[in-house]
């Protein structure tokens, strides 16, 4: 594993993801450019393999993996799209994937996991059952472990999302990312910065799961403590990976409302016609609630996922 | 106007709209591909300008037009797509568009009409009181009348979406379209037998309105009576111009369930992450029931549009 990843780590993870990925298009909007005053670029991950950008990480880390590690496989606690994703990538590896998950877990999640052919243990719904349940995997099948986003083999896969963007439109003056543990906003950030050193990267994040927001300003890891927030693939902390090249390479993390969140999620569904989580919804919420000025700008967004319950809409509740 | 549509229309008509419509993408799902056993090209007309195929024949049909006729502008009874396309495509050609609409029509519609600038005038909701306010429009400003479907230049117009289709895959075995009053269908037709006569064109419909499937049997138009289905945008009959069109060039039509079309539109959302509108899942859930054998086959499919109420979706009824 790479100790800190680099521009030469994402572009390697390109090529090495190349023949298992999808190329996701760049969509734009004239109606939500008219709402904003600036020309956006969405970078789909919403239709990327599994519906999420985490296939990028997982799949550059699974096919970086010596056989005699892929022999022993894979494991991970997660129980959201990084689950779904390393499942996916070993099956095409041909190795396996154990999934620890809480037994609490929404039941449209085990399936998506099971679908993808993981193996889920069930343990209790907290950090300690969790932790043990891994670790019990690992001393028995000495399977390798793939952290969701504190790695850098993850950073590096989730940066080639920015880095495909970047070569269809160069000449953005901004990316736009949402935030949770980090994995794919450091990695947008490290190609973003290197390959177009005038292009800002800002983060969005949600006002109720603010912990990456604190963490910059104080320049040091704020944990998440009690986030409540539907964008429910944002919840988690900066890692020790991710906080250092967020702290060095990204402008800053702006907040977003709840309700402005689930406005610019029905924005996407209803002007753009494409399926997007909630979290995928942030950085266009931030700027429709005026929390950044983009007037004028070309802005890349990364649509992290598009994973929803389709009974549990916030509209509808 | 030409008597009867052709290839030529057609050909002449994308050249017509190509800096006013969208060139849809063409996008493929593998985990559909595999619950049909076939190789599907789902033409994304939900993304075209007002999220739906209408936009290709209303643009058509107005950059038709003599500047004489543009001054005095068009008008259509319609409470659906084609108002909205046709107030976009008068607003680009800076031309009035009148849209006759009844009172109780949703207030969604309304608003898109609105939205792209055209003139509503409410009428009571017969189709009397919808033709006499048409006729008194026509009389007082000498505006165009542009019938959603039963027209040569509308018909050229919706052809230009399989013209785009079968450019981007020409070894395609079965194009599929649904069928209301035949305008898509019968543009789809003419391109798809003209430009590749080796490929079939079969047509879906609902079976709660199948005065289309019972027309092509009884080779005459059967009226569509109390058509009582979900896929709103296809509860008319057949028109004098598309009905001759379809009996010579469809092989035929299949039906398809309420049952089955809520389902393809819940695995199209859930599986390639679009929005498409229940009108736009029939020919995949008339595969899916199994109405039709396409295993092994290439099949492009016509996603006609993607407006839909996101109040109001069928599984959170």
């Amino acid at each position: 594993m790479p100790a800190r990843p680099t521009l030469d780590h994402i572009l390697a993870a390109a090529e090495r993801i190349r023949p298992f990925a999808h190329r996701t298009p760049v969509l734009t909007c004239a109606g939500i450019d008219a709402m904003c005053g600036a020309s956006l670029f969405f970078k789909c991950e919403n239709f990327q393999k599994v519906g999420a950008f985490k296939f990028r990480g997982a799949a550059n880390t699974v096919f970086s993996l010596t056989d005699d590690e892929a022999a022993r496989g894979v494991v991970t606690h997660s129980s959201g799209n990084h689950a779904a994703a390393l499942a996916l990538a070993a099956r095409l590896r041909g190795c396996t994937a154990r999934i620890v998950m809480p037994s609490n877990a929404p039941a449209i999640k085990k399936a998506a996991v099971a679908e993808y052919g993981g193996i889920v243990t069930y343990c209790a719904p907290t950090l300690e059952a969790r932790e043990t349940a891994t670790a019990a995997l690992i001393a028995e099948h000495g399977c390798v472990l793939v952290h969701p986003y504190d790695d850098a083999r993850i950073i590096a896969g989730q940066g080639t999302a920015a880095l495909e963007l970047l070569r269809e439109q160069p000449e953005l003056d901004l990316v736009m990312a949402p935030v949770g543990g980090g994995g794919l906003l450091s990695g947008t950030a490290i190609a973003v910065t290197e390959l177009s050193p005038r292009t800002r990267v800002i983060a969005a994040e949600p006002e109720r799961a603010d912990d990456a927001h604190r963490s910059l300003r104080e320049k040091r890891i704020v944990p998440s403590v009690d986030p409540d927030t539907i964008a429910d693939g944002l919840l988690t902390s900066l890692g020790e990976q991710t906080f250092p090249i967020i702290l060095a390479r990204v402008e800053r993390i702006v907040l977003v409302s709840e309700r402005g969140i689930v406005a610019a999620m029905r924005h996407i569904w209803e002007r753009m016609k494409i399926i997007v989580e909630p979290s995928a919804a942030v950085p266009l919420g931030a700027i429709l609630e005026q929390r950044i000025d983009v007037s004028g700008m070309r802005v890349g967004i990364i649509l992290s996922g598009g994973n929803v319950d389709m009974e549990k809409l916030p509209w509808n509740v």
